[in-house]
């Protein structure tokens, strides 16, 4: 980010991105902490029944995190060479929902639904953003895109063709539980996923047979994305070593 | 498909097959969004008590796509270079068992039973002759066809081996959960693919052992193929790599 | 087992062992069906209040069963060079238990207890031996034998440990549940083989927070081995494929 | 360990690690037993109701293994090179630890609280470090440090949305079952893992559709990890085989 230019402008630029001369990685490695300590406050503050003073706290705690964050949405705007372009981004528009539900609960001097200020789980959005470790995740799964598009649209059959087969074989028997076949989908998710939980459970001799084929089928389809992320990722790591490293002499000749 | 030979017969399947020289993969496409979408109504169909409106709603859109695909099945017979053997091949009779039931039931002018009517799942089978996509998931599985047999005995005599403990350790205890080695059939296939509903579980000591001995031979066994899959995915993406890109300089001499 | 050697005995073996110049893999394929029938048979024998009509075809089913079996294991110890080398190898015992326990029950003319015909179990024993396929997974295992005890001791260190800190955490809460570590064992191996069957929960703070932390560490060491078995079967198709094929062009110089 | 000066002190140092001419690995494998035994009795010594003989018996194994491992741990002092430096390193505090708490409940000769002797389970590290072999694992671990590092923060990214998700569309349905963010990280940990107990499960619609689309996108993330490991340890061991072992005739120009 750091384009040669000099210029308070550049400077802070550098510095939220990380690449300042001296600062360094100090001031995300700071916003990256401060993310992290208010997904703890939003947890704590979902608690019932706390008490006044630990509310207090977790009041004072947001408004620092808000204060913070406004600054950064503020001098990020000034710094941009295109502000309004900023603005108007994917990050920009994360950055403003983040803090906006605070101020407009704040307004009315008044708490307004809880719900507006849930919002802030936008943080988490702010704390992929910092985290460019991810970025090897995105790139195994966009190297084995393809195969993962053919395990949904199979997964997708898989789980309509459960749903139905199990609404089938148990609607008779347990009106209550399998009252559709979007009941069915239930059961296929929670079963061809092995969560199991255990709610909603065949139990006529037919859906019992049905499932038993189908969990040694389904299963193993479902199942499979993961070991091509897996693969693919390992590929990723290997191509790197080659090109940093020299290929190990028993190779060649 | 487009043989060559001029003609509305070529042009038509053409048009079906999504080859067409002008609407290219329209027709396959809208086809496609069709089934889907009367998958949908069909799962929706299944919810009680529907007002009458919405179930109004579902009639006209199941009229409409049945007349479609009435329209498709027509123009596949005629288009076809030989009619009967396309009536008679596998895809010709789940076209037709898709659209078949609806005029059975329509025929008296009443209802008959719902079941009958499920018949329509037949569409899932059209949805996955579109998705050409498929293939690769078969072309992998094929790759590794005798490791899969292999682990489908290994998994059968697992399955049973587990079935027949749990039956023998359990069935004093608890009759009427562990009535036959079935139950334990039953039983085993929940817990050996990990769902573990907890509809039945071994409470005596010898069976909770025996369990724990069993769960972790026989879930790396049963979960084994999984891995195969994936790992024979891999495989073919690689020599098509191979195929169309010149070998990495590291491996040349 | 044809040794060349003309005679009846090396006739009757090559029969039996599906060698066979004219019978070729007949006899065997005949005892494979008539082990999986049986193995039906025991597992329908299982089931409370079967009809009398019902009984007696099980019972005339396991006659014929026997007696076949009787004769096969008569031949084997005829024909076999040393017959007494035979009959005290594994297989010569398991084909002995197999067919031992229906004479002993016999003898009295009455129904002695059920356990000791549930000895019959032995028979997948028997379908075991005639399925060859299974030794190649038996030689992926042994391929990664080291890694497979390396896992089997970790498993066993992180399933006690589990026990112990759920103990631990739980048995002031859950006196009954958690009684001893050994009740913590099988909530350990429930768990960390992700069956989760749901009769034992923490429900503490700390030993949910003991939980999660386990649960992400611990299920991924429990899960390993299987990716272990399955690469090496892979590495042992691409051996075999190596070996009969000529390599790619482009893997030579 | 046997530096090539003689003397007893080195004498006992490689009698303790298994480096003795004569003794060889006789010392560290009895040692190996008598941790697994006394592993053995502290979880029979959590049984509750046990007879007044049976808990003798323990009382006494665990003095004669308490007795040994305080020779051992009085060897291994008089033996080292610099006393104190394994005095204050990680496995002589972990020596003392396992060790210590029988001597501290027996001073006053009656039982302090149990959760003071339940520390012997320090002995497990005691386990861990003669199991050598372990050594593999972490070294595949370590190999793929920087992916698992991802996923890590990956797998809290997911569970934490996971966890706000199902809370905030299930708290006003289940209010004491999620009554804050918390219990959504539990439900979260236990469905992401596959464990499903079921003691928490979303009945809302809007929960289902969240849990459904979460369990096929965060069942794979999470699961990634494991198939890293097997995929790193099935490379070091080709690397071993490859350094050992000549290239295969068919790799050679």
């Amino acid at each position: 980010m750091a384009d040669g230019r000099p210029g308070w402008r550049a400077e802070i630029r550098a510095a939220i991105e990380g690449d300042h001369a001296r600062l360094g990685r100090l001031v995300p490695f700071v916003l990256h902490g401060l993310i992290v300590f208010s997904l703890i406050t939003i947890a704590l503050d979902t608690i019932p029944d706390l008490s006044d003073r630990t509310r207090d706290f977790l009041d004072a705690a947001e408004l620092v995190v808000v204060v913070i964050f406004t600054v950064e949405y503020a001098l990020r705007i000034v710094s941009a060479t295109r502000p309004l372009r900023y603005v108007f981004s994917f990050w920009g528009i994360v950055d403003l929902l983040a803090i906006l539900p605070y101020y407009l609960t704040l307004g009315g001097h008044f708490r307004i639904i809880r719900a507006l200020r849930l919002v802030r789980v936008f943080w988490l959005f702010k704390l992929v953003r910092y985290t460019r470790a991810l970025d090897t995740l995105g790139r195994a799964i966009r190297s084995v895109r393809e195969e993962l598009i053919v395990f949904l649209i199979a997964a997708l059959v898989v789980v309509y063709f459960c749903a139905f087969g199990v609404y089938y074989f148990e609607n008779a028997a347990q009106p209550d539980k399998f009252a559709s076949i979007f009941d069915g989908i239930w059961w296929a998710a929670v079963t061809l996923t092995t969560v199991g939980y255990g709610d909603v459970i065949p139990i006529t001799t037919m859906g019992r047979v049905f499932t038993i084929l189908v969990l040694f089928v389904g299963v193993g389809i479902i199942a499979v994305p993961t070991g091509l992320i897996a693969t693919a990722l390992a590929t990723i790591r290997r191509e790197h070593a080659t090109k940093t490293e020299p290929p190990p002499p028993d190779r060649l000749p």
